[in-house]
């Protein structure tokens, strides 16, 4: 185990705080030096030295000032993501940026670029890649056993649809949820996406239609080595968080299902019944947002490989190139990043 | 139980052999008055005679020429179903129709007019629609256990590709093969198609390619009620045929899996293990196969609803459109019928 | 394929029926000669007819007198099984006949001492052994997938319990219904059992208990092979038919689920839910009943080994074992054949 | 959340080791006073330096006379169980204690007695009842989902058998592994065990046999309420750990499955395949041992019921039955707690 990482958490919100829990219970070798948050108050300071942080304060930078930091968590609202990451490396310390960095492309390269020169870890949060089960797909791809890939498919539901003060500003169903499943089809492939199809309906709730948004999509991938693909997503499966993928090849299929509460089947006179899929990304990914913070740690100390700026820019790339789909009806090549 | 229905099968291939297997063993109510096939030999009457069918002749204008017939099973190759289907509703037989019809759809429209004309029962060979795992889903929907159907999706993956040679002229995978998800998509959603979108890819088999068709595809569906579907498709799953289908909706999602040759599942030092699907359609669909021509005879004799011109032509037009779309990258509508 | 073998039936109730369909529809190389119950009627004869079979009869007796049968289905009342058999196998007929053969051992080693002087094939009705599932597992265990057998699980469970007038005289749950299990732990571990204990209680219905007889039992089996066993019965289990198996041994565990008339899964708000198992023995083994029969007809033609003299009375033997570790409380052994 | 409970462990082998990382990462509201062990050396203070526990000591003495110590863990060897908890009872603290807490119902009951007088909470380490599958089944029991109880059965095999050094200690495969089933049943089911009939082998290791122990069992249970119930086990399993239970009843049957890393299944041309189930107790069983801890702190804070005194003497007692049946080859009566 290399030394402790020093980490300041920027950003107290739900992720922030997902990413304080873990770092104080489930991952060795860190300590959280400090949690910033401009809405800190004492029931925030209260929550966070039941986890054993006693420094929670307001402004972030004197997190950037802490010569005994060594890395930043960038939980904050999206909009800071790019310029905070930046002030960070320009500070020496490594960063663990929530994703989207930004949405804009351009913004993602200077911002990357800045983070390029410093030198520093940076690590963008697709906690996907550490789920058990896409891992063990992608381990399957690795090893041979589906042969050359021939077809990936995704299917991504939520449980239920955000709020709409959050569509308005999310940058809309590809930007703030399917590209999750972009870098998952990246991810369980091996391969780049060339080229989208999306197509787009408001079938849950018409206030989602009515911010210009869509909350059910068919998207179709080319990928760069001839492979095809196709991401499902809906806003809202009432049976709970719908999470699986298949990648299927000249040597076979891998595929995973969705985990549940319990392996229990209860057989009686309607039929024979098995648990709701775990209920959303804070139950089913639990174990992946502790994983990637382990591989953050490692990156640092030993410099292992993690999902970092290629990641960060190629899936906003895509999920561009299919909001355009979407409004052209056409397909769209996805510029290299 | 109605009269007994006589029935002639014209074409003694493949497909016909499986029909003169089912009525005279699986099916009640029917009698086989005879079976012609214009390369019919003496090995082919000894097979028939092993089913108590005594009747083989190479003509098959002497069914259509026999009083006592009540109706044939049009089971010759693909470009003799609509002459001979209007000959023989022409001669007041009943028609049963391998799919597809015709791959012209103005010959199929001709043809469903001289049929419409003379009041004959026509069916058309859809078998899918009488499998039990697709009828359930379809009873699902229709229970309304799924709610509004949101989506559907088809993974369609036959075992090895057909012979280049049946390739040339099959017209190509999405008439011999996605038609009949075409036609699933629109039984298990009870809505038509309005528009189409293909990709495809030569992954398989470059032979294929090399005449002008694919052998791996997605193809994206737009429904009439609103809803989204995909459809994926393979020539080639070394694992066996697979043939899945899952309905999503407002309430819920239905979902089939493969069938098996038995339950059993070994666990060893590698892993869990279960049998692969059954091999191809012969094994999947064998009592499809049968339950069909019951319907056939319950159309005859009781009037009931069989897959009949609707589903001839839109699966058709579907396909045509999926393949216009392949050929311009572009989504194509699917003329309304 | 051998000659057609003429086969008469006797016994015109659930099981007789059964085989005459069977027989006429799903067996190839037979031919039903006539079909015999005391109890014949119209009704019959025309149920019959709809088959085919044109000859419906009271006297059994007149088959056995028919130079042009070649073989009997014994499928009369069970305490009419041994004489007929017998006198069957004096008139030259191969015998295949339902289980048990007697409830009386001494009865069971008469007749098969004479079916074995007269020559002729006899089998008996143990069907499971033709059941795709148990079939799996047992070719598993011969094939060395799960090593030295150490352990057999059955579990097996009705929908619904028999009648209470068959309770009186069926002798008892390890009679009428374990005996399946029992020679299906002969089957699966292929070794003999030596050695019972049997634990009983009357949980289902106390008018089975007032009968003498239980209605939920725990089987431990010993086997000549050194390996263990348990059978679980219950007469009720309301969500159908329960028929599972497993073998455990060195290298592995082979074991099967159920059956169930679909694959289809529906998540919903409550849960993710399939099909029940398929609800009695005439839907999950309809296929095992054609298969034996198969089987039947090539022992006849080419002398294959089907469940004959040994199943016959090692089931029966195993039965009264149990019966007697029940009433004693103790392990009993098992007699050798 | 009550105040911080101060834990002292005393024993710093596997098990103490895996409740001194759950304190520390994953349990909240506790902290760790001193680790005990008489073979306490460096390597151990380093390890337990690594999650903050700064105290490590030979004598366990000095946590039963630190008066800011609540609780301790008894993870010592099974003969020092009963002693110490007793000694720690009288000092104050909580005791939760590995099981057995003995191999002897005299002492356990001496030890209960002390215990019970001194008023301390005192909680016995059957950490299944903590697994979220055994939970799900005995919450759809409690809820009436299978109705009245009317057979239970639990498959337990372990991957591989412990040394034969443990096998001559351990008091045999009754108490140092079917134990937890014993528990287990009566957990599951709500009932008491009444009787026990043992069977038992040597089929995985002879030598396990010359130490006088079994290997393969197969135990039937009687339970109070009239159930019956069935234990299968193997000391191994060379897929895993097979840890599976069912419930029948009335309504319906309530059965957990296993669980493993990942839900992937890979379809290839050999079958379909998923993983082998996790590999033994610390990682099948890994949530239990943290979730079971952190009901101890609620039983002292809060004064929740934890696994207590019944079920540390109920489940040595049905060891003892059992295997006094094994010896004698008759069920045996459990005497009443």
């Amino acid at each position: 185990m290399g030394k402790t990482v020093r980490i300041g958490i920027i950003g107290g919100g739900r992720i922030g705080k997902v990413h304080a829990a873990n770092l104080t219970t489930r991952v060795a070798g860190v300590e959280v030096a400090a949690l910033a948050d401009p809405f800190a108050d004492d029931a925030l300071a209260e929550w966070a030295a039941g986890l054993g942080i006693t420094r929670v304060i307001k402004d972030y930078k004197q997190i950037l000032g802490d010569a005994s930091v060594d890395a930043v968590l960038v939980c904050s609202p999206t909009d800071t993501h790019a310029p905070i990451s930046q002030e960070a490396a320009l500070a020496g310390k490594h960063v663990f940026c929530e994703k989207p960095l930004d949405q804009d492309p351009d913004v993602i390269r200077d911002t990357l670029e800045v983070v390029k020169k410093t030198g520093v870890v940076f690590q963008i949060g697709f906690n996907r890649r550490f789920d058990h089960n896409f891992r063990a797909i992608r381990n399957a791809v690795e090893a041979g056993s589906v042969g050359d890939v021939h077809m990936l498919r995704i299917t991504s539901r939520d449980p239920a649809p955000p709020p709409i003060d959050y569509v308005k500003v999310s940058g809309g169903l590809f930007m703030d949820m399917a590209i999750h499943d972009f870098d998952m089809a990246r991810y369980l492939t091996g391969s780049e996406v060339t080229k989208v199809h999306a197509a787009g309906a408001v079938l849950v709730d018409p206030a989602i239609g009515e911010e210009g948004d869509i909350d059910t999509a068919v998207i179709t991938l080319w990928f760069e080595n001839g492979a095809l693909g196709v991401i499902e997503n809906s806003r809202k499966a009432v049976y709970g968080y719908d999470q699986r993928a298949e990648v299927f090849g000249s040597k076979g299929a891998a595929a995973s299902g969705n985990d549940a509460p319990s392996t229990v089947m209860l057989s009686d006179i309607d039929g024979v019944k098995g648990d709701k899929p775990l209920y959303f990304f804070l139950e089913r990914y639990a174990e992946s947002f502790a994983e990637e913070l382990r591989d953050f740690t490692r990156a640092i100390n030993e410099g292992i490989d993690v999902p970092g700026p290629k990641e960060a820019l190629n899936s906003v790339l895509i999920a561009m190139a299919a909001r355009e789909s979407l409004e052209t009806g056409r397909p769209v090549d996805v510029p290299r990043s």
